[in-house]
């Protein structure tokens, strides 16, 4: 089966060049979910594009036959940040021009609803598929008007265009999977949304991050919200609604790296949530899934170590650890510049947890990332 | 009357070197208000500074039986907006490891108010001195708890220790002035807060902007919006109380200059400003406020427009022009590599307004900023 | 008379995105000269991009029998740099990741020359055409070489890549013409190389530049040394030879700047030059080059002012102000973090001469240039 | 023993603040050489710093009777370099500013001496002690008038500046050390100059690389090449003199890291190289020197790898790996916006060697670094 391959004008340069994106879409003989699947949103964390590009080449092998629905995959998604460089690093994380995280720029139509409320008690007795079609509609009117915005006089910042054309490419999906690594160094893990742990062990992963407190702005979280929002409008009605909806992140290990066992968990998580939810129709591909165990715990209970004073990081402890409130997590190496002698400050765990991501560089100037505890 | 000198440090590099705020207190010989005067918190803008060291002269050439209370000056309060270079330029407006404003991080302690109602409630009877004095103390009480934060083994990110620092010295003032200008070009003016419009003539400035919408994030605002706040809830329960707390951004002129021009008008801004409120006892000089004309209108109407196509910006309309929405603004000059000729786009206004702020760079990447309408 | 358009590939991004060289061609129906102008290999020296534009329009609007020979223009010619931000201005003079000026990359014929003497020898006798094309095969030969080197394995460092397809295009032009600006604030003038006074006055400016010493590594420097040489070792072998070969760099006023003014003299230069030169056959055009003085001056006499202390920069002389010796040329306002005053420091002039560039950016760290006499 | 430690002013910045240079001065009970020991020229390669604290805990234990001469310690050497951030990353190789690397900014003797035939004929019959003082005071005279020049009021650029301060401090050294590692990742190794195989195997290193080509502009070259120009010229009159002067560059590791095994290497060749060389006089540190084998190279046989088109690496060959001509290197993972399937370009080795550096950056814009063999 080979991809319907589609390429979209992004950005036009000020030397009139262009960006682009490009969309990889397997569709199936069967009618089916949509899965939208993208790499590499942060500049640096590039481990999802070889997951994608070996997705790509499993799914050329198989027949259409094999697939119901369609799978869209867009590798690189983001050009600013995927070739932005600090001589040799890729920073990437953020849109420096506007000093915007580009996974924090997304558009959450729950902040633009009329009335959530309104809308449920009307189509309280409706099928939910009628429903589900209904709110993705009214909710692609609303995501129409940027267009407009877009094409005015006055126009919009980049980070508003450039999330018009993601999202416009996802908005419908039923699936949604963005990958991530740390811009550091982190575990391989996923983030998930509340009540979605059957579906979360699919992935096949050890660690799942429940997104607790979320406001919207990232990819996964616009692409969920609105519709978690309107289940809950449901709920206050009495009705328990549950879309078959779903959004992932999946963290797949180090930045500017793409670690071979990262990248292989990835491929086998995303082929066994695939075949576990219908969407790849492959009797021979038995999933792991029964014996996998899968730890959950949620994102308000992670942790930032920032540095408390200038210099050096040695004597950290591995990414992994478990660690007790009390046990040393590091040392700083600190110099001076008052004609006094090097010292070097202990740095102790304030809680109980594992230690999920800690800083590439070991030279931090006060204030700056250590390593994360959760 | 010289002014008492304190040194206050900062931060700690990773190469040991230390960075500092230094400020500059003249103390009255009667007791008055304190006044707080800051320049250069976004790295470009120095005109402040120059605004700053003038003040110093001139203070100093005063007695200190001229001056009620205390004024307090901070110039170059950002060495690390202030220090940073792109090649030859001065970015500075973001905490780049961050990616965040400098003028966004600040505390409001509204946000953290436990109750602010009862708080009203409780005092409804009292002195507004005593008001005033009380919920200073519970303000301060709140912030008090930052430093256990910043001194924990998980410390905080720089740009909360950054702000600690310039809140700690600025929190209990009467009356905030926080020198800007554009980080592009742009006019002379201000912003104020609600029902300040009297107060603000006393600059002498041309132009006020009052700040309808705000959200606590920026200097002025995290200062003043507490004792907004207050005044509100004592409104609401029918007792009007207006505290005198002020602040004020004054924006003179354009982003790497201290063009002459801005700063004299800053300076005479301020000094006027200064004898008006009873801070600067000196009868010779006379106020030429009678006169003076200001214009106000709302930060809400302020319109930016951005780059629609790549490329280089030319017959863009002078600062300071008065457009009428269909009037020409500019033009883009916008090269392609499709083998097309280069293309001229023309630009017109969407409303009525004044051109307030205009970029530096006439080249465009799609998206960038262009000019500001008001 | 429309131009061909060619496109050409440049650099593939780590995103799969692709930048390229677009080169507008106007083919005369008379054989002749081929010119060769570009403009922006400093990214935010823009100017240059009006001035092209403006010459595209205007050889649209002529029959193809007004010229004689042909004339490349490319504009945007280094995307990498026009489009490089930093906050919203433009750096753009480095490549970045090499730390190398872009106009200081650029292959020279003559450090490769196994034996220019054993060469003008041999061709002594010859008609200079037939020497000039004979030189003109073995610089080419030399050049192709470099493509191997691209496309080997270990290939090369983008910036070797990137002259190797500006050089590709122009190393047979007969006149080469680089528009420059200041990267900060200059005056309008040229760069011209030994005894090319006359031909210098036909682009009608006030200043012209001599470049005394140079290495080889700029884009005018490494097309006209390797024939200065050869008519350097003719000489020695007792020919006067004179090659009708021209190298010029335009500087156009002030960077991240299309000043209409400075614009405007590039254009009416360039066109008066082309008709001077027997290019444009446009007898309507009268030049007024006979009444245009010019002033001469030596690159070598260039004195470059940088910051003796940290600060601020003010009081700073005008650009295009003739100084003489121990004239003050700007003051630094410098504040310390010492607990003490800030201090104003008064800078002299250290020998006559005139003030041909301004830093855009009025606060310095020390080392940091403020201003070019020349 | 106590070191002496100074703190020495270094470069004031605009926003009034100062970085400074401290070092730690271990004088020894008897007379003897100066040893003078660097680290962290470049931003990113913090190793040294590990290093530097080891030894002057070690220093600190002994009594100043074990030391004969003194002992220079200069860690964080380079503020500007070392506080720089992209986001969370030290790029810290070069002075953005002026587009120069660090450690290629060095002020050169034998580029200005006037004429060292000359000197060497005057002192042919001399004590080579003699010879080696006379040199010296040539050389600090020499020196000494680029104080002026920074004193003027055209001063100089920061780079100048910088090296200054650096070579004033170590100019008159016998032995010196500048402590490097890779910016990317790299074996640990030395860089040694000619003829001195012997000394370099004191460091008990695997790998040394003669520096067979050199221009002076680096720390060590700068310090050396003076001293080996003068024993060439003594050669040429016919007399064998060999000075006891020695400069190295020690690489340990990978930039941004401080790796524990790299530091103790570091560690342990430095106290051997003092011990061998007389200045610590410990009798109870047996060298472990004779069984050390050391395998020697030259700098010119590296060879540089870069990408031949944008995209990810993968399947990379170790860094340590032995390889053969043919060998394959890397894959280039190269995705495009042309509608068509990524791709997999394979790289194959085209010389015989070592892998001694690679890239921490898995992304590749075409023409960025991938990999080193020598």
């Amino acid at each position: 089966m080979l991809p319907v391959i589609e390429t979209i004008a992004l950005r036009q340069m000020a030397s009139g060049d262009r960006l682009y994106l490009q969309v990889y879409k397997f569709i199936g003989a069967q009618p089916g979910k949509k899965v939208y699947i993208q790499s590499n949103l942060h500049g640096a964390e590039i481990a999802g594009n070889a997951v994608i590009h070996q997705l790509i080449e499993f799914l050329i092998s198989l027949n259409d036959t094999d697939l119901a629905g369609e799978i869209w995959l867009v590798p690189v998604c983001n050009p600013m940040g995927t070739n932005e460089r600090a001589q040799h690093f890729s920073p990437g994380r953020f849109c420096v021009y506007e000093a915007k995280d580009w996974n924090r720029i997304f558009w959450d139509y729950e902040k633009e609803a009329d009335d959530l409320v309104a809308f449920a008690k009307f189509q309280l007795q409706d099928h939910q598929e009628v429903v589900r079609q209904n709110y993705l509609n009214i909710i692609k009117e609303k995501f129409t008007k940027l267009l407009a915005e877009i094409n005015s006089f006055s126009s919009v910042p980049y980070t508003e265009y450039f999330r018009y054309q993601l999202q416009n490419l996802s908005l419908d999906a039923d699936y949604l999977i963005d990958l991530h690594s740390s811009t550091n160094k982190g575990l391989d893990f996923l983030y998930y949304f509340p009540n979605q742990e059957e579906s979360a062990k699919y992935f096949l992963l050890d660690l799942g991050i429940l997104l607790d407190k979320y406001d919207g702005d990232a990819f996964d979280e616009a692409f969920i919200k609105p519709w978690l929002a309107l289940e809950g409008r449901f709920q206050q009605l009495g009705r328990d609604i549950r879309f078959d909806v779903e959004a992932w992140t999946l963290e797949l290990g180090a930045g500017m790296q793409m670690n071979p066992d990262s990248v292989a968990k990835g491929v086998r998580g995303i082929k066994n949530y695939l075949i576990q939810k219908g969407v790849l129709k492959i009797s021979s591909l038995v999933s792991q899934e029964e014996n996998h165990k899968m730890t959950f715990t949620t994102s308000s209970k992670r942790q930032k170590y920032y540095a408390i004073a200038g210099g050096m990081i040695q004597a950290r402890i591995e990414l992994g650890t478990v660690v007790k409130a009390g046990d040393k997590l590091y040392q700083i190496l600190s110099f001076n510049k008052e004609s006094q002698l090097p010292t070097i400050i202990d740095i102790f765990a304030e809680q109980n947890g594992l230690v999920y991501d800690i800083s590439t560089n070991q030279a931090v100037n006060q204030g700056e990332f250590v390593l994360g505890i959760i």
